[in-house]
């Protein structure tokens, strides 16, 4: 029988859906993808083609001069911008029953690596933790804007997780406003924090590492599991042991287990799953700081093996044919990239 | 500049990303689908091959015998349930941590129509009718049970909006819990309606009379229009303007232009659009009536022209590249479907 499991961080529900449920691997892709060059003249991410972009805001490069090759990492405002810093940070059509605000914000492309033909799964170890930690410094700069509310990173990989461009790229948006889901949250952790004098997520953690078969990894610094609750089948959350709200507030050693740990997951998904799409993003807490006992952020993987559907778009409530513990177990045996 | 749009009955953000708009006609799918045929032996949808379904709940049918051919619209139990009214509707692991209860609940299949290859856009009007009567018959036969909080009525048409059978078919899923984002939804009408004495649906439906610019069409009972915060492109709002709160309660001339309404914007959409996929969904209360004065039903389409991305998985913030006053000055353009 089907059963409905909730998710306490984010109140969601979801249907494990037992009687068309499938085995882990028949989620493989079965796709042929058609080879991706090293390099491409034509791609505005491609080392050679830095004046393609706009200006660079942020990079990982040595010696090398801004806007030219040399690049590790580099970070640009995005051409096509959901939200744009020139505009002014002021309300506006306030008073009508329609609210509206000025897009406002901050819309960067992170361009992961020199190559065209690399993703994190396939990256260097050693890359994989310089992008990191450029997510970090964005980070960081961002959080001293204070019109900007909430930071967002996320990778979309492959066209069914939104990637309109081949070459391997990251964002980030700064919004001006904290969107009502993420307040709901914020004030569920509240109220938990109210009654147990504890964050929920800490609690949740725990739990996870008593119950053991939803983990998938754990290691020093990190918790890495498939949520009871999974919205989708290889829903995956990768979740800090040490409290801390921030993603900013991270230390260097997090910081690079974060990125061995991406890497790593999405490996397994790489070969065991035929090279799916999907997205990745860190949740983290909206940068003013009242938040900060009761808010813990994570980073979630979202593999995209399933489209999402009718009932869910009315109800909320997702229907996952994958149960996390068969998942989690798969994954676990596959084994882990090379170092 | 983008747009941040909130709406105020979903309490859901947007940005109208201007930057990167799209005019309406670039929504186009520009996709091939091959021929489908009238009837097909190995279909089990198709008249003729009733014994490959469970036994049918409900049928529109004239003196011809339960589960032979000779119906117009069948109601059949899914046969692969999401939830499944042979469990308890009893709760369990609610001791623990992680929430869950059993999957009670209903998941019917509604067969739109004998022929395989039609589907709303190019069905007969008159039977568009049958099949929208079959839905609110479904919707009072289950609002009768107990343990059933909410029932969604909805359709998913073609791969990209989830649909795995390609014979025209509906759903029902009868959930024994109220959803979050309902629940959330459903407290801020509330709220409204205890400052303005006045339900936020009828409110907004006014407004949008008054504004003019995102109306498609203004019926005797509805109005048809692309909302203010549309999460995508071509997002379409069916909504009574008479006050009620349950889909069950519509009349018989609500029912017959509900289903002329959604006959003719899917055509319009299949016509200008190239056949997109899509979802539509009914937004009705809870079947308790304590919201019997705040909550208004409504009929949605959603065409999935679009992929969502990660930054909307992360901040439930979804991002529209089409301003919705042009696809809604680009769909009152487009003819009407003939009767």
């Amino acid at each position: 029988m089907s059963e409905l499991r909730q998710n306490r961080i984010t109140g969601e529900w979801v249907i494990i859906a037992s009687e068309r449920a499938s085995r882990p691997e028949d989620f493989h892709t079965h796709e042929e993808k058609p080879p991706i060059p090293e390099h491409k003249a034509s791609c505005p991410f491609c080392p050679g083609n830095e004046s393609m972009t706009p200006p660079e805001s942020l990079a990982d490069r040595e010696d090398t001069e801004a806007n030219a090759p040399g690049w590790q990492v580099r970070v640009i405002p995005n051409k096509y911008p959901a939200l744009d810093p020139r505009g002014e940070a002021t309300w506006f059509n306030e008073v009508n029953f329609f609210n509206a605000v000025a897009g406002y914000g901050v819309h960067d492309v992170i361009i992961d690596h020199p190559r065209h033909d690399l993703t994190i799964a396939t990256m260097p170890l050693a890359d994989v933790e310089r992008l990191f930690f450029i997510y970090r410094e964005r980070y960081r700069q961002l959080e001293k804007n204070e019109h900007i509310l909430l930071i967002n990173i996320f990778r979309n990989y492959g066209r069914k997780a939104g990637a309109s461009l081949e070459h391997p790229h990251s964002q980030v948006l700064g919004t001006p406003i904290i969107p009502t889901r993420i307040q709901h949250r914020l004030n569920m952790a509240k109220e938990y924090y109210q009654i147990h004098n504890k964050c929920i997520t800490c609690d949740m953690v725990e739990r996870t590492l008593q119950v053991k078969e939803r983990v998938v990894l754990n290691t020093r610094r990190f918790v890495v599991f498939q949520p009871f609750a999974s919205q989708s089948p290889f829903e995956t959350w990768i979740v800090p042991k040490r409290h801390c709200c921030s993603f900013g507030e991270i230390t260097n050693n997090e910081c690079r287990e974060l990125a061995e740990i991406m890497r790593d997951m999405l490996w397994r998904m790489y070969s065991s799953l035929g090279d799916p799409d999907y997205n990745y993003l860190i949740q983290a807490s909206p940068t003013n700081t009242r938040y900060r006992e009761k808010y813990h952020w994570y980073a979630q993987i979202i593999p995209r093996v399933t489209a999402s559907v009718g009932f869910e778009l009315s109800s909320g409530i997702y229907i996952s044919t994958a149960r996390p513990e068969e998942t989690a177990e798969f994954l676990r045996a596959v084994p882990p990239p090379e170092k």
